[in-house]
């Protein structure tokens, strides 16, 4: 298994592209991003558990009632939720991609990223779906332009692919992402496009992507608000040959590596570009009793806005480490806890049996320096892992999302 | 029931003091309160459900495991948590109050806040004790003084008392607290003290304190960091003179009322004064189908980092508030929620059946310019209603809790 370049076009036939169209008036960013494959795809999803759900949403889960799907159209600017019209606009958009593609509408998925609450007009995509169509290309040039569309406040792009093998037959997975930024004035979304050029059955590929988001997706935050419109997509149009996957098995098994190694790394880019943030921190939890205590844990540790702060200000404050250990929920106990900061410039063993253990502040310092930190938690009670992944807790995050408007 | 001034030392038969005796080398400020009744009390506690827990906390357990407390030791600056030989300190530190004050030790109750993970040494103590003894007055003075010492960087004293009748006897209830402050370089507590002159047993006042916690103490947040050392004790003298509370009943329903009261109050207290924070935030929910609704709902619409970051911006971002009503666990439905935002400078209606009721901007910016903010949040399917408090996320929070080695 070997990373490759090409993101969402990584995969044999499938092509990309990203143009502007006039989404939120004053804006020239590319704001309408459209992937789409040669042929027909089995497709799989996951949505966001909020109760307000962005109508795209509504139109996807229909859509992909077959398993089916051959292009995903998506814009940024406008997030198409708790507005008039909504899914009959959705829909809409999805006649404008089947007209200029040639396929059904029901195999097009539609997402939208934006400020919610306010009614999008169908004007820009009339005049951006067929813009969006004729751009389309291949390879890395057609994810590049499909991943920077889809940006709200992302700094920077967000993609991925790997290479590897079904039965003999090479196979790509790739991906894009745009991620927790935040779109003045409401909240934003993350999306996640996934292509492969293997051929999987709709029922392995949903069980195959349902199975990881748990370890993945479910287990990054910025900020703890979950979106009315986050969404993973995932095609796989069979087009690397290989014999299609209708069971578990070696196949199936190498499939799931290759989507875990993908997600994991789009994780690590979607937690490492938090609204404002200066640090990626991954939470690693070992020695737990169960899977799930050892996810709650490793969120819960992320997700304090008291240890956020203390990453920014690059103190080695264990104790708040401690703290958010021992009000995750679940059956488990703090006694034996043990917690390690780490960085690539080293490591420093900071907190055992739940208490003080000593440690340079110095060394910490230079730890903590980095960009990208480490906290390792050690429960010392069974053999269940997991981590989790965000960032750090900034002025700018304070700017961005309150200040806007001063 | 009115208000009345004495705060912890409102009620017949308490006395209270603050000193400072150097559990932190290099300040001056307060950092030792003595509370204490002329005789034995009634006690009840609520303690944190952090499953890191102070060793005070272990102490406290074992001290009012028979309902029975005559006193409170309290020390800010180190928090006794996470540290060697914390149990047997907190002992030794009730043993010096009991000698003092010639009752048993297992009469005292002790509470620590401050530094976790760093050993406390006996000596301030055993220098501090006589003298917050000697100390020791009843009415406004010695309540202001105990409110002080407990404080870590809490910017104001909290105090509150009441004075209501049960079977033609006047009674008070009355309390000091200290916040969601944070002692440099770790997490703090709320500490919450009540005293009464009203006789009620020990079962009735555990009863009460406990239905109590669960609508106002539960419903705070500043930053979704449950501290490891929480307490709220509660200690009733009967000096009023009223036949006991024993039972359900008129008396003590008001009693259940004061105490709800003052601890409401509290509540405001606690959340307006939150690390860094400009604004106190109540939002109110009502229509919903059950309690556990209600309080789920607000609590975590008052966390939602992205609404805490638009109160400090002023901005009316309704949408942020939806967000959050739509992601809290529980069976409701987000169909006819509406949402108003609330000041003293008026009321504005932002959002109707989900989605948005137009407003005006003018308004709104009015109503978010003042210091306390009312989010009225009704889900239209139900008539169950709770509250919750926060605050504002600010530079000043990230400030405090990242960048003070800077």
């Amino acid at each position: 298994m070997k990373w490759i370049e090409g993101g969402i076009c990584a995969a044999k036939g499938f092509k990309a592209s990203g143009v502007h169209c006039g989404i939120r008036s004053g804006r020239t960013k590319e704001d309408l991003a459209l992937i789409c494959s040669d042929t027909l795809c089995s497709g799989a999803a996951v949505y966001t558990t909020n109760k307000v759900c962005g109508a795209p949403i509504k139109v996807d889960r229909r859509h992909l009632a077959d398993g089916k799907a051959q292009a995903i159209i998506c814009n940024s600017g406008n997030a198409n939720t708790c507005a008039p019209g909504g899914e009959h606009l959705a829909e809409e958009t999805c006649k404008l991609v089947a007209k200029e593609l040639g396929i059904p509408a029901g195999n097009v998925l539609v997402c939208s990223t934006g400020v919610i609450g306010q009614a999008m007009e169908l004007a820009p995509f009339e005049a951006g779906v067929p813009m969006a169509a004729k751009a389309l290309e291949e390879g890395s040039q057609g994810s590049l332009k499909a991943a920077r569309a889809i940006m709200t406040t992302d700094t920077h792009e967000k993609q991925a692919a790997v290479e590897f093998e079904l039965s003999g037959h090479t196979c790509h997975l790739g991906a894009i992402a745009k991620g927790s930024g935040m779109i003045n004035p409401n909240m934003a979304t993350m999306l996640l496009f996934l292509t492969t050029d293997a051929a999987i059955s709709s029922e392995m590929l949903q069980k195959a992507l349902s199975k990881d988001v748990p370890s993945t997706f479910n287990q990054i935050s910025v900020d703890g608000d979950t979106s009315t419109n986050d969404t993973v997509l995932l095609l796989a149009n069979g087009m690397a040959g290989n014999p299609q996957i209708t069971a578990e098995g070696a196949d199936y098994f190498t499939f799931c590596q290759a989507l875990h190694m993908v997600a994991e790394k789009m994780c690590r880019e979607l937690a490492g570009d938090g609204e404002g943030c200066t640090k990626l921190l991954e939470c690693v939890v070992t020695g737990a009793p169960t899977v799930a205590v050892a996810r709650a844990v490793s969120k819960t540790v992320i997700q304090s806005d008291l240890l956020k702060s203390a990453m920014f200000g690059q103190d080695a404050n264990w104790g708040r480490i401690l703290c958010a250990i021992g009000y995750t929920p679940g059956d488990f106990s703090v006694d034996k806890v043990r917690v390690w900061l780490e960085s690539k410039a080293g490591q420093v063993y900071v907190c055992e049996n739940a208490a003080y253990h000593e440690y340079s502040e110095e060394e910490a310092a230079k730890v903590l320096a980095e960009k990208e930190i480490r906290i390792l938690v050690d429960l010392g009670q069974g053999d269940q892992t997991a981590k989790a992944w965000g960032c750090d807790l900034t002025y700018d995050y304070v700017k961005i999302n309150g200040d806007y408007r001063t």
